[in-house]
């Protein structure tokens, strides 16, 4: 078995010509040297250290995976030499502002980087998974007195940080917490003593790095019930003055699959804690986080995919069994399978998804760099409803996706998917975990359309869609893309709106038709983007045009059964 | 973590009240005393055995699993008892000849039985689960003598046996074959020499029986070249006197799943072996193992989705999270997540699989029984070619429904799904192997396209389609299962069969809608199950009314999308 190879000219291709990102990131003030050949040096760099260092760990990773024992916990055979050569080298801090140490490049950058470092080992790459965010939370959260003594650590990775948020009876309900944060008596810090156990905690205990930052949701005395009465603190593992905090790694998960990454229950036993932000704000901080990584894990569900079909396309192109329909092989010889249809309909429909992906994840990407430094509040508040409304879309459709299309993968291998040795059924375990994690995919839907679509009547997605359609040539050859965004916008305004907003509509039906919603607009992104790609490379060639038929012929058609499922829904019967 | 339990109350009013086989079975000479009690008693103790002997073991199965050490094969802790308490109470024998030494009951109590120990034990049951195959390929083609030493310990399950066919180089393709087989010079039985290397042998090595009866797929010197030229052979662990045979297992895969069953690399040494049926014959005779054993795949996909599904079901109605619309719980009181409408929606529509399932495969176990013991040549035509297009169906529809049906059910248990914990994630891992082995379900699609709906213009399926109207009232509340059925019939004499065989057909249309043909079907299936199981109980108990709704809410709206597609394929743009 190989190991993963970042293939960054397929990536450049799309960032560069597709989305044409040199133009729009010159266009803001903190950006105006990220021309297309710094993009290049950067995304080759960053091919070449995930290609020899990282993604040649990913094996052992599931081998051996993580162990525990006494509390402490050893990380696979590799994965602390090549953390140590990936944040000396500078990567966490790709996007972190120079004056926190960082190299203030844009967020695209670290997206694409993310892409590759999942694609080549997940495992390895929930370590530094988390930085960013927490890195955004510090900055813009955490007292001075907390920033200077850890923002740096954070913003360049020499430590790594924890997000504390799920309890055994609080997963995808975190108004349930019960972790308690008491103010310590006599503490010149003005600290508070954390006691509770969290668990699902990625990274919680490891040897990657000699500090770990924890941020922990918790209760303080007399707060309300539910999510309003949430707190943010942050508990290191070891303080400034080398002691040890009084918080502990119970055990760690037995999980289907991301054995690099240990899983940790987490108990904190009155561990003194700085509170970060405005008491009971402690999940708007927390939510700088989550958004980051929600975005974080579409794009493992993209690499995931692409680590998937490499496996498979190589595979295909190697074995040979039966006679292809039309065969001009010599008689008796069978035919590479990729010349089958069955095969080369899974091979397709992935690259449709992979390639569609990207645009609609860099240029996501793109829209946080704009939100971010664009001077214009107008094209800031269209970056906004771009990223608020596609987040969720990006994390639970290519997340669904990187599983079952690896599940694909791994059917062409035949038996030979099924054994450990080829290494696919390794991504089928570790994918489908992102479908769950970050806010189940389930939980994207409704926040998709429930806290995003319908509380300003649609405006925001309608806005959105008309831009899909302007960022269109108005030409005969994108005339199918342009009419399924239409098709959604119709919809929206003339079934799902009025019937939803009806008084006699039931109160559940919105939920019941929110998944089939997300899939949808997924479906349009996807068209939107399949003719970008092609308006960028019109001649078409093979590598593209390919895949391009293959959305139209395998993907696409879910579109109509969507629509179908919605209007059945929202009409009694 | 429960171990699973039958149900088989819901198994029998299927069997009794869907499809009435006390009935039909009394019709058959060989079953006048299958009435409802002694079809009741053996589920019953059937179910009762599954579920205190075999069950509990199946997480340590998955945990130990099947160890190999030099050259032998130690199965998981308590695998060899449950196998001689199985055999010894007479459970493989159930519907072996009596004068095998079997009990002679119908084939379709088999059928449910191995689909109550897939669902509760996928890895133990792989051991026993080519029994009968093996059995019939004996009884039919084996010499007198070979049946006087091999048929009665095979039709008890006294001994096991295994079924040689996949070499490295050959997979789906058996016709590269290359093992071979060369006549023993002065061997006073007439034996052959076996030479050559078999992978992916289900217990090919074991210690659950004393002895292992191998029938292996080989070519006799100057035999053609492609299938014809393979015959087939028998080849025990021992021989009578004692000595063992030149069979060495010379490893076992380490796989996703499906631990407790061994799946060996086996080299044979010249191996003397005895011919089984005709030289060249090999595949005709390895079909009757074949078709028995693509029947069992499919009611492993029904069991392990029932599995998956308890589980999840349990766990919905336990775990509180978040509150669902129209919520009647105390204020800040979260509900059960089987009242949120994304879980509910995921749960009926495994249910609407699961008991359509156990419809379409009772009745096809039941046309095998009527197949074999009708008295009149016209029903046995059409019992022929019910199990000849519906087989491929049930291996490949039911097989993907297990597997992104056991993820499913896992999605209900969030994160605590990913963990090993609570068993879900073993339910995935196990069922990823059904849509492989077999047959791909890729291949199940060619063989009902290519060689079953095709080759006779359509006759068989469109017979098949009109048994199935007749089958429901015609009554309004079948209407819409009476459409679905007709809608194919139509599809399939107005668009696939003149579009096919048209001389401008590309040569590979076919194999591009193979897939998508046999989804059709499939779902053309369940319609007319549900509307048999609504015909049943017309009351429309909640238990089965709302798993009816689910069918048509979230399952069938893929049928006309496999129409589109169907139709975009055959329309060349």
């Amino acid at each position: 078995m190989n190991s993963f190879q970042p293939r960054t000219d397929d990536m450049q291709f799309i960032l560069q010509q597709v989305l044409q990102a040199p133009a729009q990131l010159q266009a803001l003030p903190a950006h105006t040297e990220a021309d297309e050949a710094l993009m290049q040096q950067v995304l080759e760099e960053a091919g070449k250290f995930v290609g020899e260092v990282v993604a040649p760990l990913n094996r052992d990773g599931d081998e051996t995976g993580a162990q525990f024992r006494d509390g402490a916990v050893t990380m696979p055979p590799g994965f602390r030499d090549a953390y140590q050569a990936f944040w000396q080298a500078g990567w966490p801090s790709l996007a972190c502002a120079t004056e926190d140490g960082g190299q203030g490049l844009p967020t695209v950058l670290e997206a694409m980087l993310y892409e590759m470092l999942s694609a080549a080992n997940h495992g390895w790459t929930m370590a530094p998974g988390l930085l960013h965010g927490a890195y955004e939370c510090i900055k813009h959260h955490a007292s001075d007195a907390l920033k200077a003594r850890y923002l740096k650590k954070v913003a360049t990775g020499e430590w790594l940080a924890t997000m504390c948020l799920t309890e055994p009876h609080a997963g995808s309900d975190l108004g349930l917490v019960r972790t308690r944060a008491v103010p310590l008596t006599n503490d010149k810090e003005g600290r508070y003593a954390l006691s509770g156990t969290k668990i699902f905690i990625s990274g919680g205990e490891h040897d990657l790095t000699d500090n770990i930052v924890h941020l922990v949701l918790a209760r303080l005395p007399d707060s309300p019930p539910g999510p309003k009465g949430l707190s943010l603190f942050l508990c290191p593992k070891f303080y400034s003055d080398g002691s040890r905090s009084a918080v502990v790694c119970e055990r760690i998960e037995e999980k289907m699959g991301l054995h690099g990454s240990p899983t940790c229950v987490m108990r904190f036993d009155e561990a003194a804690a700085w509170i970060v932000g405005e008491p009971g704000k402690g999940l708007n901080a927390m939510f700088v986080m989550m958004n980051a990584a929600r975005l974080h894990v579409g794009l493992q569900g993209i690499g995931l995919l692409e680590a998937a079909w490499q496996k498979a396309d190589t595979y295909a192109k190697e074995r040979r069994q039966m006679r292809a329909p039309g065969s001009h092989s010599k008689a008796g010889e069978a035919d590479a399978i990729e010349a089958h249809p069955a095969m080369r309909r899974i091979l397709d429909a992935q690259r449709a998804w992979i390639d569609a992906g990207r645009v609609v994840a860099y240029r996501t990407a793109l829209e946080l760099d704009t939100l971010k430094h664009h001077p214009d509040p107008e094209r800031r508040e269209s970056a906004s409803r771009w990223c608020s409304l596609v987040t969720p879309v990006l994390k639970s459709a290519w997340t669904d996706q990187a599983f079952t299309g690896a599940s694909a993968c791994l059917q062409v291998f035949g038996g030979h998917g099924y054994v450990r040795e080829w290494g696919i059924e390794q991504h089928v375990r570790d994918a489908r975990v992102a479908m769950i994690y970050e806010g189940t995919n389930e939980i994207q839907a409704i926040d998709l359309l429930l806290r995003k679509v319908l509380p300003d009547g649609g405006q925001a997605l309608l806005h959105v869609l008309a831009d899909l359609t302007d960022d269109l040539i108005d030409a005969p050859q994108y005339q199918r893309a342009r009419q399924a965004i239409e098709q959604l916008a119709a919809f929206t305004r003339q079934q799902l709106l009025p019937r939803l907003q009806s008084p006699d509509a039931p109160i559940d039906t919105a939920q019941w038709l929110a998944d089939d919603f997300l899939r949808a607009l997924a479906l349009v992104l996807m068209a939107w983007a399949w003719a970008r790609i092609d308006m960028a490379d019109p001649g078409g060639t093979t590598r593209w045009s390919t895949a391009h038929t293959g959305f139209w012929r395998w993907v696409w058609p879910e579109f109509d059964m969507r629509l179908a499922t919605m209007n059945a829904t929202l009409t009694p019967a």
